[in-house]
């Protein structure tokens, strides 16, 4: 498709790394291709769940996979896109200290409707969790 | 059953204040009753999702439902509950500066499984979203 | 809403009961309101999942709950939708004999989507499982 | 794993044919391979969903699809297991007269939960619909 490579990966980094709450969590473009996206994140002691501060929060988790998922998507139409639903399954649990890379990939893109994948590994390599989204496509 | 009646609020509370990302977000326990629980939390402007700031990230919102969902389980159960799986629907755009309220209810509790489901509403009582999750609460 | 009261009973009935796999399931029209729908159905042996012939297979309650959320905006808009997503949480198996009954209720209904909450009980009121779809109403 | 290997053919053949919704459907297993399994199905009339019969029920496809994803466990475990939920995207319809190839997949395997992703596509390869199940391994 033509316009999927007028996207470049400045646009898709400007788009990821300006939002607030983005960089508040330290979102990193670490590749962009159309229809797949790779973004890391450090998980710091601040977004942790428990009293006991030994786990990351699962809210987190689902944000990184959203984005990663928006992102997927992004590559091919160069604008940020509104999620309309998101499923999370929850694998493992993310730590402090933990570098989370989460990849997004297209499973289809409609003219009003795109659906999307992302996996959150650690830096084992190991899946935390895995996710699929829909994205609204229209305003693109 | 006698149990849940052994969870006073001051103890769902601790759970839901004491976690750093809790204490970040404002998380405020609105209320408490066996099977069901309301939290609100204020928008802050580092919250927002896009280049322009103009509305709140949708990983709020899903972070926000999940802590909903398992707090409902909590007031029964005394202690923080692994989300196994969430799934989330976005229906309006959260805006900065909006004052959310989240009710969180408990569909079913089982011996090692829990289903609750969660709506956040805006100041004007709008839907912004609404989430069902699957707990774990083998451990509780 | 001037349109919902439009549809009258016999069109929802009508467009329930000719659809070929319908009539094979034996989906009955028990009451229809604006944004709310009642379906029953009977449980016969040829629909059980296992070797046994112990429980009905669940992609049995998930057709019910997909049309009992789908005719829920069927109410309102008098056409039937498709289906974009379903997710259905399982919580009491059903068996052969019993008579289900499934309730769907509109969540949102917007120009161009459309989410339904649906649930599905047995003759003893015990809820066997629930679903949230996304439909699109934008054919409508 | 050793107990993976266990689970022989003609097993996950007897598990998948013999249930009489199974049959009725007329669901043929087409390989089986150690946490990865196809089905294939034909679409006949009665299948449909509308009123002019053009297209095959949503429900068929959900329960092909959650077929698919546990029967990638019961490759690997030999036993049927309880769909704890299941989360289906519709991409394209299914029409009669489509035969349609199942691929049930193993995301994760626990003690006592596992998840397994799956996929329907026509004859043509295109993707019908996607889906993602959580089962219940507790009991194998």
């Amino acid at each position: 498709m033509t316009e999927t490579s007028l996207v470049d990966s400045e646009t898709v980094e400007r788009l990821l790394t300006t939002p607030a709450y983005h960089r508040w969590l330290g979102l990193e473009l670490v590749r962009a291709a159309p229809g797949e996206v790779e973004i890391a994140m450090d998980c710091r002691d601040e977004l942790t769940a428990d009293v006991d501060g030994s786990y990351v929060h699962g809210g987190i988790l689902a944000t990184l996979l959203d984005v990663a998922g928006d992102f997927a998507l992004v590559t091919e139409l160069g604008v940020g896109l509104p999620t309309i639903d998101l499923r999370v399954d929850y694998l493992r649990p993310a730590r402090p200290g933990d570098r989370l890379l989460a990849v997004g990939t297209v499973v289809r893109r409609g003219r009003s409707l795109g659906v999307a994948d992302a996996v959150v590994t650690n830096g084992d390599g190991k899946k935390l969790a895995v996710a699929r989204g829909l994205y609204s496509t229209a305003a693109a």
